[in-house]
This record gives C-alpha cells, structure tokens and sequence, in this order.
C-alpha cells in the first residue's frame, strides 16, 4: 500500500470576486480567470500602498518581458560571442504613458544584452515622470532613440514590441504619430509582440503574434495572438484584499503561456 | 567564395582599469575580470545617478536570484500543481544591511512562488529603509519570518540562501545574532548559496555551494564554491564612465556560470 497519499490536484486556485468573464489556463491545466481593468488598476494600487513602487514594477516587467523578447529571438543559438554580426534588431513603438515606459525599460534590457534596439517614443514638452526617468537610463545604453515614425528602418525587423495603447487613453489614436507607428508596423513585416495591451474594443490597431499580460490577464480580444502571462511580483495577501483568491499559476517560471479554456 | 566573412571572435570584450586581480570567463570562453570592491561601489553609484535607484535593483536582483535558486531547487520537475504536498523549502539568512535586503527580495519572489520560505532577519530598532520596505511587502507573501536562529527549523532545509555577510562592517561577525545564524546554516545539511559576499579574506564563516555574484564579480575566495553572475542592468556607458570597457557577457541570460580562469 502507497503510504504517500495523493492528494487530487485542484486546477481551479484562482478564484475572482466577478467571475464569468473570459478564463484561460496554462500548460499544466491550471485556471488562470480574466479580471477587469478596474480590478486590475485596483490590485496594482493595493500592491504600491505596500511598497511595490512604479519603478519596482517597471523594473521587474522590463526583466521580464525582455527575457520573453529573447527566446523569440532564438535565445541562446542568436545571441553567442560567434554571432556578434548578426545581432538581432528589435524596434520598441512607445507612447507616453505607463505602457510605453514598461516598453522602455524593456528597451534597456534588451539593449543590455547587445541586441540592436530602436525605440520609437514622440516627443513631447512635458512627459510622465516614469517616462522620463526610463528615458535618462535607456540613453545610457546603445540603443537608438527616434521620435518620429519617419526615421525608423526601411527593411524588416526581428521584432516589434508594440507599447502604443494605453488603457485609458482612447484619443491617442487620433494622433498622427500614433497612426504613422501603427502604419509602419503593419507593413514592416516583423512578428509583434504587444506588451500589456487594453481591453478587447480599445486599441490593438496592430495585429500581435504574441501578448505579454501582467499579474492577471484582461479579457483580451482575438487580435492579440498567443498570450502570454508575466508575474510582476504581487504578494497573495495583496490578492487577497481586492478579492482574489490567489495561487500562483507560474510554478518555477516568470513568464508562461495561457491558453483559451 | 564564401561571402560572409567571419570576424575572429574577440574573447576579451571587458577591459578593467586596474587588470592583474582575479579573472573569470564564461562557458562560451568570454573573460570576465574581476574588480575592486571600490570599483564596484563607484560603478553603482555612478548608474544610482541616471535613475537605477537601490530599489530598482533590488527588484532586479531579487527576481534573478530567485529564478536561479528556483533553478537549484530542481525547476519545473519540482514546482508542477501535482507537487503541492513536496513544496521545497528555503531558509534566507539575512543581515541588516543592502545585502539583506537584498534576501528579503529573493524571499518575497520565491515565496510568491509557492515556495516554504522562512526568513531569518535578527530584530533591530533602528533599520535601514531599504531593509524596512523589503520586509513590508515580505510580510503581504505567505512566507515566515523569524528573528531568533532558535526559530530556525532542526531538520535540513533545501536550500540555505546566506546574506548575512555586508561589504563594509566586519564587525558584524561578532554579534551573537550572526554567529548563532552561521552556527545554524553549518549544522544544517542543505547547500548554500551565497548572494553577493564580500571580497576574499572577509565574512565566509558558511561554506557555500554557489555563489551569486552582482553585474562584476569581486576577488572571491575559494570558500564561495561554483561563482555565477548576475546582470543587474547597468547600461554600457555607465561601465564606460568609470574606466571599464564593456560589453555584455551574458548573451540571452540574466544569470550565467562563470570559472576561474
């Protein structure tokens, strides 16, 4: 007789207070539910009230989401010292805002680890303080920095990172430099990944291969390709307090991939 | 006639002002010198003044930590929904200085991870604020924290993480507090991985398995075992600005082995 009993596994850890909406799970069948943008936006300012500033969360998402950017790009079989003259280009579409500043930090990383990065961010007379202070270290690196649409490459990248939507902001796509990002992007022909893109029904005039969500996913629409979910390092108690009964779904990993369920 | 021409590659891309102390190199044959432990302050300091602030990379060097210990404790054969019952154990001793602080972050990250993290921090009244802010989101995870090694569990943990050793006080090793720590990690059977130790010739008092080593490794001693390093996002031209030629030895890694050379 097997003295280790086996306890059943329980594939729903994650239960959230509005549930219904869009549900995904992970390769080892682990439930992963949707939550709002308000729930979201809710968690992300219980989660600072106790100390996981802005810049931690940039910080640890630009690690991130630049890990996840590197295995797209072949990891380990691109970026050898034998390769060094075929170093991957990627180009970063950055708005003004937390998005864009998570793309900028991710930018840095990247840069970091030798690939060739070109940023696109506008320019503007007065930015978001977290932009500004992703922008001072970025320049740090050697990365090239473009403000406008015009100046970036002719021929076809590795990678695009799309950080053009923000979640709140539904007019950015009135502006021209926005529609000059999105027109380049679609006809340069590079795999995109879009890195915490809004709601289905907002933004996404760009179509991702791949999505790369924070902490929970947002009901996402079909546009946004293959989804992906980044822990950004909130604790469960945080969880906890806007409501969601948490375990976390990423085992060893800081990126995994979710499907529809 | 083969078109593409092969460059030689170039295995010394770091270039140290002071070169003659010890070197490393990686596994794909890149030398990695070590620097002076003053070297590596002004290398922080100077990338402290574009904005990579101590609590970014507290951040950064917490989550990369974490994924390498994660790694150790036997990756995704060892954190699966099926092993919920045989979660692995981790003890973090930490002192109160950056160093701690730093294990407080890798503890929050592996505990966020449903790893049994218990965390060794002695009760001070006065702490410093980068310590504080690490322990208040510490405590929002499901980890322990004791403040007595008579706390600490009697039978072998599965990984120790030893931070209790800082780079400037070496008068830390006389607090009972940190003998009683060393007594306890040397009694325990489980491997040590040590984050960030001090130069040869100063704290060691645990013998450890694995050594983490943050964006330049110091002159180890030989007590610190199989030295790794870890990116912990310093741009190119800060490297530059204080007299060290730099490109990346980390290829699509945060964390590679290095060997002596």
């Amino acid at each position: 007789k097997n003295i280790l009993e086996t306890k059943p596994v329980v594939y729903r850890q994650i239960a959230v207070p509005q549930p219904g909406a869009k549900e995904y799970c992970t390769d080892s069948g682990l439930v992963v539910p949707s939550i709002s943008y308000e729930l979201h936006k809710r968690l992300l300012s219980v989660a600072e009230r106790y100390g996981l500033s802005l810049e931690r969360r940039l910080e640890m998402t630009g690690v991130c989401a630049s890990q996840m950017a590197l295995t797209l790009l072949g990891g380990p079989n691109r970026l050898t010292p034998k390769n060094v003259h075929q170093r991957p280009t990627v180009a970063l579409l950055c708005g003004p805002h937390v998005q864009g500043a998570q793309g900028i930090s991710c930018a840095r990383h990247l840069a970091n680890h030798e690939v060739e990065v070109i940023l696109f961010l506008p320019n503007f007379v007065k930015m978001l303080d977290a932009v500004s202070s992703e922008i001072t270290l970025y320049t740090k690196t050697e990365g090239k920095h473009v403000s406008s649409a015009k100046e970036l490459p002719d021929s076809p990248v590795d990678l695009i990172i799309n950080c053009l939507d923000c979640h709140e902001d539904t007019f950015l796509m009135d502006h021209p430099w926005y529609q000059a990002a999105v027109d380049w992007a679609n006809q340069n022909r590079a795999p995109v990944l879009s890195l915490d893109p809004p709601v289905s029904g907002q933004g996404h005039a760009v179509e991702a291969k791949w999505t790369l969500s924070l902490g929970l996913p947002l009901p996402l629409s079909e546009g946004v390709g293959r989804v992906y979910l980044c822990d950004i390092g909130v604790p469960q108690q945080v969880f906890q307090e806007v409501g969601i009964k948490y375990h976390s779904p990423f085992g060893c990993k800081f990126v995994v991939p979710l499907h529809s369920a």
